[in-house]
């Protein structure tokens, strides 16, 4: 068994990893620590959970690290970016792995990533060890890797719906318009009146309307991949009616020649094998998709790509369950990769549909 | 036109207030009163509201009342039960009519009110001065009243439907099981983690399993009308995953003699010329009623009788918007009586829905 | 009092205009015509409407349009556009004025009618004498209009969201991204398994992923529109988890030379005096706006205009109650223009929010 | 492996059925059968399956169960009651094990079948044979049992609320008022105007308001059970603003002396080891529970029990997934015991919440 700690047990991302992590045949969950919930027990945090997990949540200190390295070969860190920056300096060198689920590692500009994360200060020695994003794309750096960096949710979808126009057509996108929507679960449960279930039902709230940090992270990753480039690259956000999921628009605007065969045949090559990418087409179901509720609770992202004819415009859309395949499900992902586990280990578990 | 002020402006009912005010052909808002949100205008706490209201709140301090006697005819407090019975104390013989949305004076009964309000300082004289009670059933009473008292949302319903029970029937009602569902707008905007959209969407939350407070109200009422008699008076509250809008169930055991035919006469007779009660069957139109969601908007109680045969049980049902007939609405319904306009001047909106 | 009919009293858009039409103090309905809801009564068929209305609807059949003529004065049609077509050929010179609310005889461009209407037969004598157009920015042809069609939901936020930029700004469009998010209303009441409840809710459906026909409807108006032009405009459309109401993203790409202040400015003064379109800014209340929940119910479309000093980009949101402004209220206002009345004669009632 | 079929696969109770087993580390998916979904591949039927379950929907004709002997070890029958009552006979003593989900075996007596499912002729003969109960209930009765039939999702809710008063404490339970409330999958995907979203979202459906048949099970199966008794039973049913999970709130009056302490350790002690029912206290974690969302997608049942010392009122509130435990999943535990496997084989997904 791999002994695995978190770290930020109260927040939804950290419930998430509870989540799995009880359902996964390999891992052991030794370690929990957090702040505000130090003393209580899984099941006081989130009402879901089994009652009967023995840990309960350890305050974290300044010595921590010291204690776990005996306790923990992997330790997820689910904390805001800059809790998140501070731990991954203290746990570097003394536990085998760390997760981190925030921001605080995934922009590698430096400029970018003060942009985006103005108060989270860069440790640019330690940001250079870590290894960031999309497993399917970066699975080669996973194995043995010791610090890794998890992509945003909104970043994984994006990533994962224009990879293969970059990575396998190596077209040149001149304009990408992202449109994002998402649940509420994406705001985390911080007190926010705008986040009261009276004002947040029922609305479509354009919370982040000139740009997301996410949007910045996929800019930084494929300026760094090849063949292909993005010139510009937007992102609006809106926050909509539901708790769970999103799904990424991806207007594309290119001068590469290309058609809606050629696009849907190189979306199956690109992701055949890789069991948590679905490319379906957009009326293979009994709804529209891909729609967030048909990966619900599950690891999945559906991708769907489409070509109109007319102007030429190619539209991807991307979507997954924010808390499985854009936190969790995914880290977990990671570390079944980083310890030699099929991919798949732990996340077997299929979309909860309809809910 | 008549000079109204409502202090509590930030709140729900004190934004439904503005709303309602502003559609009221006979009403001028002349004040508006708050704590927290002293110095904002309407529409930045409550965004749907009109833009262009002059107005911005204005702190309420010790010096309340003396100042508001030339400028307003009438005040709502949409403020909480501890707030109101302060205020009332210090506008009662200040301003012509003071209308409490609260809690603070709706119990009679000394003993009741200190067990459901413990932390609300019982004021025996001036409570005795207070009117209370739904419109329809106490109308009289209104008419030159200086002091009104609401009764709140689930009382408004659950009065409403056993009235032509106790009042009418005369019946003898052994056993009243009453179960709430309301949304979550009846729970205002504090902020409260349960309250958060990814906690409160898709809940089904026993909130209130042992007793309600509007419960005990009920009792109070009908303990002191006559000539029916209610036995025992229990509740349990629910939230569900909407926002406007409440259903009383109430399961009725009596060993008077009744059918389905009578009950249904007697409860058009009663609230025949009530306009904004509707007798409804319940399968008289597309969807089953009374469903909140077909008053939505607006200051109806639709109210359903049925009689199982089987067992004599009697089911009454029971649907509002909780901020309009249970709270906003039925002020201003009782503002129109005391001042002797037509009970439905400026409530005469019609439920939006599908909403 | 001006007597109105409404045909296709059974749908959503029908219901909707019984509504507001109860609720004007200058319109009397006089009459009520369908089809498979024949001889029911206006509450049987809108579980929210007053019970105590005396019409029942009637139905439509080849001689419609004789026995009108006496009847109305106009003649709402609430129809599909196939139905609209014919009614309308029916009606034109029968009863003083017909508002088709289909579209029928939105898209001038016999070829662009033809492509995005295939099945509707394009009469083009009757089409040119129909006025075509939201009423904030053709208002000056409603008067005495006897034929009025009415642009769709979508069309109706995009048209105010662009026309300043367009109309005002002469701007060069050179790419309009549009991206739309709508409830489940929008969709009317039309049995398809996609649609019940437990598919549609939660749902990110991306229903219309290449384009819609409100976006031709558009292109179309602006074309022959002045000074500025559009030169690519694409749309996609989403159905989300809410009932009523929509918002419309537009991503304006444009060579011209713009700046936040300008855009806000040119904004403000386009619309001064028109109350049912508020400019607001993204921050100025509790929640991000423009956001349907603060119009809900009522006829505004709010509008907020953005600009992004990185690349230039412009983003104009607008949002509306697509029932409302975007069908039965925009309608009313039609002929609101159309008899002389002022233009918010009836339409007063102010957003229902929280709902 | 133990080879299953399942007929109905178009339904709801079909597709979890589907889920589950493909989750199930003993069962291999060996059939499908349907009628209008003949030919279709399940992900088309159900859009988050899996999309490379290699079998189709076989045309379910007369002649079938001949063929089926070979192939399945137990079918599973999630079609409507009428359905069930043949296919049972067909395949009762063609394949091992048939367990059906639907009403057709449930009710003992014959009068109160007849009086729930008019429309099922029952078999006596073949329904005397059929093994009924929650599994926590009956496990000694499912081994080697070959016709199962299971309790609907509201009886399983209020039969495991109540079994311990009535089986341990031998109460004698005067008078029980249930009041369910449940989302839309309760009633699948039918097509029904008023199961279209913008009327049942936001809904309080009074859908049953004077009895469901769902309690003439329970009554039926406690009338079966000893020691205590149940008076009366009555019942009303709601459909609320969710789509997946009930709450049945059970009101009980009872002459026998109880208190809040002995009713908790009761139930504590009944369910001790049942690794599916948790019992748990109102206030013990975030959120109020029960809560169905605190059981979505798990086989959990939570359930709470309340004792109000006024008037000595039992409250038992019973929360469950109506797909998992309430169907499909309780499908899938009585053929684990059915089969000798541990009862929770396939069945340890955790709740998916928030969603």
């Amino acid at each position: 068994m791999i002994r695995v700690g978190v770290i930020g047990a109260s927040g939804l991302a950290g419930g998430e990893l509870i989540r799995l992590i009880t359902q996964h045949p390999e891992l052991e969950l030794t370690y929990l620590g957090g702040s505000s919930s130090a003393g209580k027990r899984p099941a006081q945090l989130h009402p879901g959970l089994r009652l009967d997990l023995g840990l309960t949540v350890e305050p974290v200190g300044d010595e921590i690290g010291d204690d776990l390295a005996g306790r923990c070969d992997a330790v997820f860190l689910a904390t805001p970016a800059g809790v998140s920056a501070e731990l991954a300096q203290r746990l570097a060198d003394r536990v085998p792995c760390v997760i981190d689920l925030s921001g605080a590692f995934r922009i590698r500009s430096a400029d970018l990533h003060d942009r985006w994360y103005p108060k989270v200060r860069r440790r640019a020695e330690l940001a250079d060890r870590f290894v960031y994003g999309v497993p399917e794309l970066i699975g080669d750096q996973l194995p043995d890797a010791s610090l890794i960096s998890l992509p945003g949710c909104y970043a994984t979808a994006i990533t994962l719906g224009l990879a293969p126009l970059v990575l396998e057509l190596g077209l040149e996108l001149r304009t990408v318009v992202v449109d994002g929507k998402s649940g509420s679960s994406g705001g985390g449960l911080q007190l926010r009146t705008a986040d009261l279930h009276p004002l947040r039902n029922g609305a479509i709230a354009p919370y982040a309307p000139l740009g997301h940090r996410h949007a910045a992270e996929v800019g930084d990753f494929f300026q760094r991949g090849k063949p292909g480039r993005i010139g510009s690259l937007t992102m609006s956000a809106y926050g909509v009616s539901h708790v769970r999921g999103l799904l990424a628009s991806c207007y594309v605007f290119t001068d590469g020649e290309v058609d809606a065969r050629t696009l849907q045949r190189t979306y199956l090559r690109f992701y055949k094998g890789r069991r948590f990418v679905r490319v379906r087409r957009h009326d293979e179901t009994l709804i529209p998709v891909p729609d967030p509720q048909a990966v619900l609770g599950s690891n999945y992202c559906d991708v769907t790509v489409l070509h109109d004819p007319d102007d030429g415009r190619i539209v991807v859309l991307s979507a997954l369950d924010n808390m499985v395949k854009g936190a969790a499900g995914q880290a977990v992902q990671a570390l079944n990769l980083r310890f030699s586990l099929p991919e798949e280990t732990g996340l077997t578990m299929q979309p909860v549909m309809p809910a």
